[in-house]
């Protein structure tokens, strides 16, 4: 089975909103899912969504609370996102940091009490639709050990930047953590060895065994520099925001639990530095350069090629997520067969 | 032969006051160019002054002008550096980045026609003594080439990151580059082979021969991530702040030519965010939770050792050195030996 891109915008966005979810948000979080299955993100994709309906339920998702400015300036916010849809706390997040940004010429904005955002490029590409530069970061549920060390207290901490320009998409989305979590899981799975140099076991030792992996932590990208950048990406978007940060994370991974991370969303208008057409020409001129450096790829092209791969072929269902969707769609009288398509 | 921290400041002080620099501009070289020497990374310490003297004497660094302020709202600002030292304009951009931070939470400033700068982290550092979070990025002469190209064409790229807190020193100073190109010509000279996974020859192969990397390029580290990194900070330091990018940077390595690269100054104020006691208490929390995780570091305190080390020990200065110092000293009347501790 699997869903066409437009039937899986419209199917989360008639759930959410027979939930009680308001129709702009519940069109938020949609577009936010479907922007990472789109991009072959599918651990963030409608695969993960079956676990947000679980939290409305148990109340770690709240859909009736609104945000809360708690501080603010004409350059910066901070925002209490109340329990609320990360997807929702996010965007309007990066909205704000844009609107300043157009003002003055940066805006950054932080938020706390916000749930899981999906994939961190989806907010970044708003910023390249107002043609600014979006620079966005999270911490997550700990899953680093510090170099040198046993335990893990720092997240994946994501970092996605995303620069507009007059035809190219250039955009980065990407983990401090040389490996997803899911990588080892998947692994587990499948009974399969992960990789000599992505994770330790409990004693710090490197390890092939995802389970012991598992229960140990995963190495950050680029040894010392990936580790530094996490840290400092772990304080931004901790201490600087309100929100929890290193072994007090919780609820990123596990809907179970109240979610404490924090962000940080960035804007910066190249027009207010420089002529805005001027910044987007030099930009493709730099691209051409380095497209013709060899057989490379500039960020953003592998995202590109996954869109249009998806959008031509639908998103899979898988059986066990089938049955999912089929359950929440039975509970609110929506004919889930309807939005699939046969394979 | 060696030099003493304080004789060091006060030595290049006085060269670049006779040469018509004024105090207060050659103090701030003088403890940029210290401060790299302390911090280890004697590749931009006083071994590389005389090609500043050098440059000066070519007319590539210009003593004489002042930086202009192109454009300014109040939380950015474009400034020519109009030819003057790398050091003297990045002081005043992160100076000028701080102050508007202090302001509206965030401040950015960026910088075109200004020579080198010394070490990233002593501008992020500026940022940290004032109890404000400090980014600071360049770009530099070509020496990457793009994931999968030949030819270099991005720079080694650095970012560094301070962070202020109730007593440690957190600090990421960092090329986006695996190895620094000093690295290599050092093995060069000593007839040494490199690793076989930091540099490519010029048909994009690894090699293990200095002089084959030196025609060809350097890696990124860590892969796809460092090199989208390294490409995201070519865009915000060449078309944003109206600096070149790609194979147009020249003067960075090389003083011979005037220097075309750009730079890019943050400075964020986290006391508009939240309150600074609490900012920097749960940061500290976050730090004891690192050291007590295993036997690991905290970015910047190799610098720390480093700084302790060098301020006892002093600062090596070799035989050719030691040549083009006290002849810089002699044409100026200045004593060089008086500067000078023997080993």
């Amino acid at each position: 089975m699997k869903i066409m891109a437009n039937k899986e915008k419209a199917l989360i966005t008639e759930i959410l909103m027979k939930l009680g979810l308001k129709k702009e948000n519940s069109e938020i979080v949609a577009e936010a899912t479907l922007d990472a299955d789109l991009k072959g993100f599918t651990s963030h994709g409608i695969g993960r969504f079956p676990q947000y309906i679980n939290a409305i339920k148990r109340g770690n998702i709240n859909i009736e609370e609104k945000i809360d400015i708690e501080r603010e300036t004409d350059s910066i916010a901070l925002i209490n996102g109340n329990g609320l849809f990360g997807q929702v706390v996010a965007y309007n997040a990066m909205k704000l940091a844009i609107a300043k940004a157009k003002k003055t010429g940066i805006g950054a904005v932080g938020t706390h009490d916000a749930n899981h955002f999906g994939v961190t490029g989806f907010y970044s590409d708003l910023a390249i639709k107002e043609d600014t530069i979006g620079i966005v970061m999270a911490n997550t549920d700990p899953a680093m050990a510090p170099l040198g060390g046993k335990i893990p207290v720092i997240g994946t901490n994501p970092i996605a930047i995303g620069i507009p320009a007059n035809e190219t998409y250039i955009a980065l989305d990407m983990a401090t953590s040389i490996s997803a979590r899911g990588r080892l899981l998947e692994a587990k799975r499948k009974g399969e060895e992960i990789p000599g140099d992505i994770a330790l076991d409990i004693d710090g030792n490197p390890t092939t065994d995802p389970s012991k992996a598992l229960e140990g932590s995963i190495l950050p990208f680029g040894g010392h520099k990936g580790y530094g950048l996490a840290f400092m990406i772990e304080l931004i978007t901790g201490p600087l925001v309100s929100a929890a940060f290193g072994s007090k994370v919780e609820g990123t991974a596990n809907y179970e639990k109240k979610c404490t991370k924090g962000d940080f969303f960035i804007a910066i208008d190249p027009s207010k530095f420089v002529a805005i057409e001027k910044f987007k020409e030099d930009t493709e001129e730099f691209i051409r350069e380095v497209r013709s450096s060899g057989d490379t790829i500039v960020p953003g092209d592998l995202e590109v090629k996954e869109i249009v791969k998806n959008e031509k072929n639908g998103i899979i269902i898988d059986e066990n997520l089938h049955v999912q969707l089929k359950e929440i769609c039975d509970d609110l009288n929506i004919n889930f067969e309807d939005y699939l398509t046969k394979e």
